[in-house]
């Protein structure tokens, strides 16, 4: 096959007609990201590549430094070319990682450029692509709307006034939705924290719970879908306060339609040198513990038992828990999905094996599919990237003869995973009331 | 490949060889099922297709909720038929998924169907199939005659009369052997419990290690070959009382011939819910806990260190242990095997991880192979679904120039992997007395 | 394809072309064995295969007794054509088991003999072979120099006089470097221990970390370029006292330039039948406990802070860490990297997988690649297996369209995987003066 053509990583005949009959031309509903709606409701323009690409994108970051790159051309004090150069330098090297394939799929889409990107392009490509980028289309709504994007889903704190994405619900030129996701986690690392008191100050009262709850309904009044818990450890048994503060989190989530992300397992800001030099989100981050399944079990069973558990994915991002939270999610079907390959897991492996957990706990057809997870505008390829090797996977069951060659059953499916499913269980009313 | 046809599975003429000229043809010792022996004594006849595939089946139930189908059309109070519409209705959802595989193997085994299960083809398959059901070759016997049974081992509790199995014994027109297992987890549970409390008066003695090895003995004269435990969590160094138990178990299936199966790690009636509507074994459970390698060493060395570890056969819930328990298995080997996929791993790529791991350790060739743990008197197919992935494994080894093209060793491999090394496994003499 | 031809595992014209211009004529630096320097010294002679193979060769031992052959034939007192026969009788078993490939890459490279080892051509291969033995160029020099060897780093204990490595540096017959490697396990398990004592007398100090500083000055001046640690478990967090030896190993390994391997996770003598009857390293190990990343991370980012972080490479004997250590080591990189599938792991599947890891954090192309781990002279065919596998992943990649057929991209990844980024890494200077 040739390099990342039309039929990119489609390599039976069932795939390429499953793609490009049923999954290319879907609208996204990307429930998670981490973009800024400040720069959506000031329909941001950027200068260049490096702006676009390589500004706080710690993926991007780790695999330089993987690559021996200085620090100065990552994140340091140099000129923006110079950093795409080593950019450039770098990816060659990146054969079999994902970031090999976003990229290039990003130059194709939106820029029309075929060719790879190595240390010879480099100068070209920065040249060809500098007009574009600071032309017409190439503003943060417009890149959205090449996309196709219907409904974003950022991720906010509670205390957050939402004024921007006011701002954008009133915007006309806007066409698709930009949701405020709740997602509450310092409140939980440090109920009695700073942002803890000015939030329950904010709503004239001194408990968190009703603070948070409060702060959530201002969240579903501005059409807040979703929220997101991020934990390292999850000690549900253990831990009596962190516990009653989560269920009723998860209840008040239930009450209201909300769906709950739970996103398990990272070990954050390893690398205190890193942390010291640029913070957090500096790409020092790893896979970290398997979470204990009876703390998870626990957790879902206290809200299942209340007839609170609100529709709820789980994420995980140490692959050795696949299979635990695949089976966990498919006991308590079909409020409780098992998410998308998660951050360190989001490349051809982890997606495909994402995949054949939802297949073999029967789950597939009912998946709300993939998310960016990302701070880049043209980071949308992602959903490309996971919606060909959802067909790829596809196809290759069909012509080794394990599934018939039924077109519309499988187009049902692809339709269904690629973006039919994420409107139904993200925009479905209140479970109570 | 055309669809299921007779080389389903089996993509190189290697695989197809090995199959077709050593596998099919092969009988079934099945050493490990929960079919139940007085339907077996009873030559038990069924209705219809729901009752004989829906029916007790938390397998598919859980497909069906994983797909939105209303509980009622599960396990409800709806029609045999209705509940067939809704199996029918999940199964073109149901792409990479084992049921999938295991319905259609069933369909065309024992009623020669050979039409995809679809919403369309649901009516007719029903009435095609509900005539021969009813009529010969159908009963509980029948069936298992036609898959080529020669034993069957029960799973049933220590106080069991073994009524049934006397019967069986006795009944001349019952061609294959049905074995008692003997299955002791509630009284390690709950050594203090009633259950043991019964089994103790009934043995005349208050010693529960006393109880339950005159019960084994009990056991022994009526044909048992193997004993089954099942474990959530494995506190072998921490909980004394259940170690000396457990250990005190494992001397005496050592000194009666007696195998040993450990099945490690689910976590069951995850959902409170289910639990309250249908009781244990609804589909509600799932992966747990990966098992403590020093648990499980310190358990096995004991007996070893006695001259006392039985013939053992060691399972996993959680797929993380993979590689742990094959090399574990293979520091006490031929004593100890690493077992088939377990349950939520007996899916296409699950038998292929456990079958790599085999090979990776050398063992593969002494491997007891495959066995139904099913509840379904057509479950049998499973062997076969087993079979041909062993073939489509070698196969494609030797088609890879990975191994030589030598039929006769490779023959040897899967005649013995599908039924040879069982019968010597499980049939041994006593290593004490 | 041809069984184990030109091509072996090289499945694409890609895979042929890199193996063939860019991997096979590499030297090999071989920075980790447990080859004996006495016997490289002493240019040792071999009698027979049996005393080449399979003294002290535990994976064969494992992979005999998982078929069922009896100890004498394995460890006990037969024949060494006896044993040869055992081992012979097991070969057409091992389909599928890295042994296999082994066992017949050394035929093919030693002795140039192409045929299938099986009982039927055990005598013959056993008389080609043992005039070929006993004649030149097959003593342990001689054997080194034909793998092209050019850097091996053994395996030896702080108390070491190194004799034999002063010898060898001497010897103007040996054309590549024997280092000594620093492993200091027993010194850390047991700080009080009689080799404590006895090493802190001979450097006239009370304090072990000093004694162990100055033994590795010692070594370093012997030509030490790396260090080695053996973990079953790693409880850094917990035990203050082997915490600080360990960091304070780690700040001498940096301010020298020698590179830390950790080797985490094995669970050793299992099996305490084989470790009576024969000792350590009987084939009675298997894969043990995962590792905790908050332990791990604590460690290299205390090494970090103090800016005393050797290069440091990091070994998994359990599978479930893969994603783990290989995403920590990219948070610490290019000071840290994933290392080679390690022992229970190194086999076509365990190879791939490692690759898989590297390639999707981005850090394929800094790799130090891979190493034999083994007491064998004949073992450096291992070099040639990984290889081939790097090559055959990479053929794959872009024959699928995954990335461009850039030859001489691949030529530069395949070189520095196979032999330069090994010179590079462990022959720098040292971090801090």
């Amino acid at each position: 096959m040739r390099f990342m053509d039309r039929d990119f990583l489609l390599d039976t005949h069932t795939a390429q007609k499953l793609y490009h009959t049923y999954a290319e031309a879907q609208p996204i509903f990307d429930y998670h990201n981490h973009l800024s709606p400040k720069n959506i409701a000031e329909h941001r323009r950027f200068h260049d590549l490096t702006e676009l690409w390589l500004e706080g994108d710690h993926y991007k970051w780790r695999a330089m430094r993987a690559n021996g790159v200085e620090e100065k051309y990552i994140t340091g004090d140099t000129t923006p070319y110079e950093k795409f150069a080593a950019w450039a330098g770098v990816m060659p090297k990146l054969v079999g990682c994902p970031l090999y394939h976003w990229t290039h799929l990003e130059l194709q889409r939106y820029f029309g450029i075929d060719e790879p990107l190595t240390p010879d392009s480099a100068k070209r490509i920065w040249d060809q692509t500098r007009d574009m980028v600071r032309g017409e289309g190439f503003d943060a709504v417009s890149l959205l709307k090449k996309a196709e994007v219907r409904v974003l889903c950022t991720t906010d704190d509670p205390a957050d006034t939402l004024e921007w994405h006011k701002k954008i619900a009133v915007d006309d030129s806007i066409p698709f939705r930009v949701c405020p996701s709740f997602r509450p986690d310092r409140y939980l690392a440090e109920p009695e924290g700073a942002a803890a008191k000015a939030l329950c100050e904010k709503y004239g009262t001194d408990d968190l719970n009703a603070a948070l709850e409060k702060a959530l309904d201002y969240f579903a009044e501005n059409g807040c879908l979703v929220s997101d818990h991020g934990f390292s450890a999850f000690p549900y048994r253990e831990n009596a306060g962190f516990s009653a503060l989560l269920r009723s989190l998860g209840k008040a989530y239930a009450q209201r339609g909300v769906v709950m992300q739970l996103h398990l397992g990272p070990i954050r800001n390893v690398s205190p040198r890193l942390f010291g030099l640029i913070g957090a989100d500096a790409g020092g981050d790893s896979v970290g513990l398997t979470t204990n399944p009876y703390d998870l079990a626990a957790f879902l069973g206290d809200l299942e038992r209340e007839n609170a558990l609100p529709r709820t994915i789980l994420y995980n991002l140490n692959p050795a828990d696949n299979r635990m939270l695949a089976t966990m999610a498919a006991d308590f079907a079909p409020t409780v999905q098992f998410g998308a390959a998660w951050w360190l897991n989001d490349h051809l492996r982890g997606i495909e094996a994402q995949l054949q957990e939802l297949m073999e706990t029967g789950a597939l057809g009912a998946s709300v599919g993939m998310l960016t997870d990302s701070r880049s505008f043209t980071s949308f390829v992602r959903h490309e990237y996971f919606r060909r090797i959802l067909c790829r996977v596809l196809g290759r069951i069909v012509e080794n003869g394990l599934y018939p060659a039924d077109a519309e059953a499988l187009g049902m499916i692809v339709s269904n995973v690629c973006y039919c499913n994420a409107e139904r269980f993200f925009q479905s009313k209140p479970l109570l009331d």
